[in-house]
């Protein structure tokens, strides 16, 4: 049988988020690998397991770490917070373990997305077509970046913004804001949530005009309202559609 | 204490891919509200639990009725396949429920969407950027959904369709998949599951110029991959950007 790898997403972070497959994937593993912060975060509610932890933008060493114990006869569970399939690890996981020649099986297990956790947070956000874009330029040219918020504000989709700013990256947000305003009112509802399924959440509603001062940073997900999107008793709301109390006839 | 409504995404279907949160929310509540479909593959795992199923298309009913059973001082939970808050239960149940003046309390519970559970399955191809369309029209115009198609194909999304086909709706994905060629490869791997994290899974990988002729039911997930995704060893992957090998430098 072939040395097994699972690429875990485990949710926002609290075991209430976690699926069960998720739980029994990094508790019957041999060796759960990470980046340090979600390895702390998982180390407090499942202290009995073996970690092994690598600093942010070393995903190809982690990968190639968990390779590497798996090709030893261990069980690995390579761990992303919110699904490993979405920004997560399972792509590069895959790739290096390719480029290794490694013979071993990857399985993916799916978690609970940001996008996913933020919406439960501030209402029903996410009820219509949407877009998910990463604001984070690491390995992206800016202008595809710009370019993508651009035709997802034109195209009227509900916009969650992942990675909307960081230390170095400060400017990029209001921009993004700023071509949105292009296709979008200037009171479009605004759901930001930092920390969400994690210690320390906080959740609130501004407006697209308003985003640029808000103080985000990047623990927080932006989502950015549709054309329909309204806020009723502190909820962010998108319809599901433009009959959506006429369904029945539907 | 308001009377609470948990609006319960509860996944893919099977245990394993449910949340914590989300069994303990239908495990706790005095009724558990949904789909008759849903009802009857919930009754399976959790015979012990109080059901009041309704049929498709009446999810007005079904939020009235869970208002209704709360403000009687029960606890419900209203269930959605999926996430809850991506087309689920929760922006009705919050329309409704305002529609009512009910004064309830309304907790969304997110759970692992379609779109994850089917990548999970093909590989990785939500590594990058994506959008999620649906492609029923019964609540959105036509021309708008091929619009939102359109401008995401324009954009280099990785596309996500819900519902991409039922016995009433059978040329869209055909059209789509026109519309998303425009801007394409006819060689473009697309990912189709049907019954993701539910008996009688099946994934297979075509490419966007197959597409029209593929089975495809209300069942599935289609997922058209970018510019970049491309197929290894049978997993569908999108690199994470345009230098995924190069990280360590930037």
């Amino acid at each position: 049988m072939k040395p097994k790898i699972y690429v875990v997403g485990f949710g926002p972070g609290e075991r209430p988020y976690m699926t069960q497959q998720a739980v029994d994937a990094m508790t019957q593993a041999d060796l759960v690998v990470g980046y340090t912060t979600y390895v702390r975060l998982l180390e407090k509610q499942f202290p009995e397991l073996q970690y092994y932890a690598t600093p942010m933008r070393k995903e190809a060493d982690r990968c190639r770490a968990a390779v590497e114990a798996a090709l030893t006869g261990k069980t690995v569970a390579l761990v992303s917070s919110g699904d490993s399939g979405i920004y997560g690890m399972a792509g590069v996981l895959l790739e290096i373990a390719a480029e290794m020649q490694a013979d071993v099986e990857v399985i993916a297990v799916a978690g609970v997305t940001a996008a996913s956790a933020a919406a439960a947070v501030l209402g029903a956000p996410l009820m219509h077509d949407f877009a998910v874009i990463s604001l984070s330029d690491c390995m992206t040219p800016l202008e595809q970046i710009y370019r993508r918020v651009a035709l997802a504000a034109e195209a009227d989709f509900v916009i969650c913004l992942y990675n909307p700013k960081s230390r170095s990256r400060t400017a990029y947000l209001a921009e993004a804001a700023k071509l949105i305003q292009q296709h979008r009112k200037p009171e479009t509802p605004v759901g930001i949530v930092r920390n969400a399924g994690r210690e320390g959440k906080r959740a609130w509603i501004t407006t697209l005009e308003k985003l640029p001062e808000e103080p985000v940073d990047m623990f927080c997900v932006v989502l950015v309202g549709n054309s329909q999107t309204y806020v009723q008793n502190g909820k962010m709301i998108t319809p599901r559609g433009y009959c959506v109390r006429r369904e029945e006839s539907c």
